[in-house]
């Protein structure tokens, strides 16, 4: 795969996921100028300093002209407003790309919004990331050996895929396909469910009388469990409120679930309660054992 | 403090906990001689091969003779047999202390099979370990700066207390005391709560038609969120079982969380989930940096 190159690439949302990805691409030499879109000006100053970008603009049309590769990397609720500010901007070549976690509604903005420049819009979703946010946090290495979802649609054009998923690839990662509808219930599962049921129980912890006391004697295990709800609480109202049909579906799947071990657990039911927990383990320990073996 | 000196220290059960102890107590010079107890005889011999007991033997009663000090680390589900049977080997100024997660059977067990000796008997509870199990998975260090949580009762000699608080100082450990029925409602919020909780999604995924194509799509936080569903299923079916009642009363409360996030996403309730998964995440980051600090 020889690597593409882009002369201007534009990423609107310098953040950990934006940020990162302008850092990879520069690293890589995959682009000639990287310019940076946002609404808050000394986050974007601060982006410059730190060579995230090279220039910066709060004119999202503005900072589109000439690019071509634009990448949306801003919380999903923006998405349909920013599409809207930067169309007119947009090159007859260009070609968009997101990095939404719900690609669905990303879909609907971009058809609502891109107009003839939709067939250009590759929908995308790097499943990477870290509980930090912002500009700071970004890395170059982030994307490596993590897996990148696009979900190209009927009216996608496939050179636009071709050129999105050679980007990917040259920063490290690796690209699969997917249909919109069946992105967002496998990450529904994989991501928003535990997402929501580790702020869920954190929250709840919080409220409890004895909340220090809590806390201080957590072990280990709750650090880890919990990392995710230290996640930046906006990006993840607006996946809830983007993807919220397949999450309430696991959310009910779950309490169901959960439920029947409440039952098993109060009729001091062993038996059941070891059954559950071995297949959980045993399909917890397939799944380590696949992710350091690939 | 001045390091504790055991001639003769018996460990009963010498899988991660258990056999981290003995290696802890041999490394800081704590024990004369050290005897493993166990059931399956492959076990106790790689226990021995590994350095981590000098000898040892199936017979409880025999395994705790002449020793100072006994230490219980079997499932709580196997508590009370082995008390009963290691019970007419305790010397008469022996003192007894176990690691089990939930302390108010634990301490019904004693009370119920040690007879006399349950005044020598320190409940205990070190809030440490690691999602792998047995003596392979020991490790001197593990202990290092993680709680200890003693709950010892009316009826318990302050010099076994200080004896069995003496040992978790002297491998690096900070102790706290509490009643049992606060740990038990402690523990269950920050310990057997996540362990139940993740164990349940993991199963609920692995049940999924799509489960090869969710587990693959899965991110970092996903593996950090589900790692302790990869625990001993024994060790926390007992768990459960000994600490049904504060179990069940988190699960009632988690459910009624999750039932009203879960109508807030039906609802596109974005304030509420914004208000919600901010408030988890200042308490989350609160506590992490206290840990970090700590």
């Amino acid at each position: 795969m020889t690597a593409p190159r882009f002369g201007r690439l534009a990423v609107a949302g310098v953040g950990l996921i934006g940020g990162s990805l302008a850092l990879a691409a520069r690293e890589a030499g995959l682009a000639g100028e990287i310019v940076g879109i946002g609404r808050r000006r000394e986050r974007l100053e601060r982006a410059r300093a730190l060579g995230v970008v090279d220039r910066w603009t709060t004119e999202p049309a503005e900072g589109v002209a000439g690019a071509d590769l634009v990448v949306l990397a801003v919380p999903l609720g923006t998405m349909r407003a920013l599409m809207e500010a930067l169309a007119p901007g947009l090159g007859p070549e260009a070609v968009v790309t997101d990095v939404g976690s719900a690609k669905r509604a990303v879909v609907e903005d971009a058809r609502a919004a891109l107009g003839a420049a939709f067939a250009r819009f590759v929908p995308g979703h790097p499943v990477a990331g870290t509980e930090r946010s912002g500009v700071e946090a970004a890395f170059a290495t982030l994307f490596r050996g993590r897996r990148v979802i696009l979900t190209p649609v009927a009216d996608t054009a496939p050179e636009a895929v071709a050129r999105v998923r050679a980007l990917w690839e040259a920063v490290g990662a690796e690209v699969v396909e997917m249909d919109p509808a069946r992105h967002d219930r496998v990450l529904a599962a994989t991501s928003h469910l535990p997402h929501v049921l580790a702020y869920t129980l954190v929250d709840l912890l919080a409220g409890l009388d004895e909340h220090e006391e809590v806390f201080a004697n957590a072990a280990g295990g709750f650090r880890d469990f919990t990392r995710i709800a230290s996640s930046d609480p906006v990006m993840w109202r607006d996946i809830c409120l983007a993807n919220r049909e397949a999450i309430v579906e696991m959310l009910d799947r779950y309490g169901e679930a959960l439920a029947a071990v409440r039952a098993a657990v109060a009729g001091a039911d062993g038996a059941a309660l070891e059954r559950l927990f071995a297949r959980a383990k045993a399909a917890r320990d397939a799944h380590a054992a696949g992710r350091e073996a690939g």
